[in-house]
C-alpha cells in the first residue's frame, strides 16, 4: 500500500476538499483485518527493538474533529503493543497552571523518552485550531505559533524523535451518525459531550483552520497525513501501514554488549 | 482458580521458603494459554468500563529479583489492553532530584488517575529492599518507612485506588538459567547487567528483606501476593486471574448521562 499520497507536502497549500473521507482503497474489509493481524507481531517486534536500542523514539500526533476516531485509532492500531513502551497522553482544556506557561510547556513534558512510543491524543495543534476558531488568538499569533511549533518539532527531531502527525478526515454526515450512535447506545453516551454540537456548528471554520495549520507545519521530519476516516477499518489499515513503514525506516537494533558475554560466569 | 492461597495475610509473619517457586497448579500450559485468550477480552471490557466510569483506579505493584519476570508479566498479562488506559512506570536508581525528596515523592507523582490502570515496575518497595540489603538504612528507618508506606497506600485507597502487589517468586537456579540465557542470546544481552551478579550474591539477604517487607505491608486494602514464577505460563495465569477477580470486584459501570439523550437533536 502506497501511503505517500496521503502525506501533506512541505510548503504546499492543502485543500481538504480534494481529499476523500470515504476512501477504502482497493481491498476489502476482511482483507484489511487479515493484514492487521499479520502486522501486529511485526509492530510489536519493532517496538521491542526500539525499546532495547533506547536511542530513537516515535511520536504520533492524533488530531480530528469530535468523533473523528482518535480513541478508536489508539485502541485498534496500537493493539497488542507492550504498554511498557507506549505512553498515550490525552490533552484536555488547559488547567490554570498550564495556561500560566507558553502553549508548548505542557506538551514538551510528555515528549517520548529514547526507546519509547508516545501518542498525543489531541496536542499542541489545538492551540492553533480551537483557539483560532473561537477567536482567542489573532492571525499574527497563529502565524507565530506555527513558527514555534516548527522549531519545537525540529528540536525533538534533533534528539532522535520521529514525528508522524495524523489528521483523521471524516465527513459532516459521518460525524452526525457517530454522535447519534453515542446518544442511542447507553454504553457510549459517556463519550457524548453537549459542547460538541457547538463545535459542529463551526464545521467550516475548523476546515479552514485545519487546512492552514497542516499546510504550515507539514515537514519532512514531521509530516502530516490526511487519513480518510469515514471507514474505521480503512483508517486502521492505513495508519497501521504508516506506523510499520516508519518503524522499519527507523530500523532500530538490539544494542551490542560492552562486555564479552562468553567471559561472564554466573555462580 | 483460587488465588487466595497466594495472598499474604495481614499482620502475619511470612516465610518465603514455605512458598514453592515452581508450582503449576492442576492444569497444563496449553489449557492456561487457552484461558488467557478467553480472559483477554474480559479484561479489556472491564478496563473500558473503569476508564469510562472514571471514579476508581487500579495500581499494580511488581517486585521481583533480577530476571524475576517483571517485564514479561507486563508484556503478557497486559497484552491487548488499551494503552490509553494503562501507564507503566519503571523506577530506576533515583536521580539527584528524587533523592532530594522523601522516598515516596517520585512514586506519588505516578499514582493512577481515576479511570486508569497503573503498573509500577519496581516501586517504593525498593527503598526498603535494596537500601536495606546494602546497609544504606538501619532497622529503625526501615520500620519507619513501612509505616510511611502503609499510610501512603491508605491515602491512595481512600481516593478509590485498588492496590495489588505482586512478588514474583523464583528460585536461585531459575535466576541462573535466565541470566545465562541473556548472555547466550544476542537479542537478550541488552537486558543483562553485570551489577545483577552482585545482587545475586546477596540472595539470602534479599530473602529476609522481602519477607520482612511483605509481612509488614500486606493489608486488606493493599495485599501482597507471592506468585510462583519459575514457570512463566503459570505466573501469567495466576496474575491474569488475580487482575480479573480484582476488576470484577471493583465492578466499574458506564456512567449515566446527566441529560436526556432522546431530547438531543444533531443538525
Amino acid at each position: 500500500m502506497n501511503t505517500k499520497k496521503y502525506r501533506v507536502g512541505e510548503g504546499g497549500k492543502l485543500k481538504l476538499s480534494s481529499y476523500k473521507t470515504d476512501e477504502t482503497g482497493k481491498g476489502s474489509e476482511a482483507e484489511a483485518l487479515a493484514r492487521a493481524e499479520e502486522r501486529q507481531p511485526k509492530l510489536a517486534a519493532l517496538q521491542e527493538r526500539l525499546y532495547a536500542e533506547a536511542k530513537q523514539s516515535l511520536l504520533i500526533v492524533l488530531q480530528a474533529r469530535d468523533a473523528g476516531g482518535k480513541d478508536g485509532t489508539v485502541k485498534h492500531v496500537l493493539f497488542g503493543l507492550n504498554p511498557q513502551g507506549v505512553v498515550v497522553t490525552s490533552f484536555k482544556a488547559p488547567t490554570p497552571l498550564e495556561l500560566a506557561h507558553d502553549f508548548l510547556w505542557r506538551v514538551h513534558a510528555h515528549a517520548p523518552a529514547a526507546g519509547m512510543m508516545a501518542v498525543f491524543n489531541r496536542s499542541h495543534y489545538e492551540d492553533v485550531l480551537v483557539t483560532r476558531v473561537h477567536g482567542l488568538i489573532d492571525q499574527q499569533t497563529t502565524q507565530a505559533r506555527y513558527e514555534h511549533i516548527r522549531a519545537f518539532e525540529a528540536l525533538l527531531s534533533s534528539r532522535g524523535t520521529r514525528i508522524v502527525k495524523l489528521y483523521l478526515h471524516i465527513s459532516k454526515d459521518e460525524q452526525k451518525e457517530r454522535l447519534q450512535d453515542r446518544l442511542d447506545d447507553p454504553d457510549k453516551t459517556w463519550k457524548f459531550n453537549l459542547g460538541d454540537l457547538k463545535e459542529r456548528d463551526l464545521w467550516d471554520d475548523y476546515t479552514l483552520a485545519y487546512q492552514d495549520a497542516l499546510s504550515a507545519t507539514s515537514s519532512k521530519q514531521a509530516p502530516w497525513y490526511v487519513i480518510p476516516a469515514d471507514h474505521k477499518w480503512f483508517r486502521n489499515e492505513l495508519i497501521g501501514q504508516i506506523l510499520l513503514d516508519t518503524l522499519e525506516d527507523m530500523n532500530p537494533q538490539f544494542p551490542e554488549a560492552d562486555f564479552d558475554p562468553a567471559k561472564v560466569e554466573i555462580r
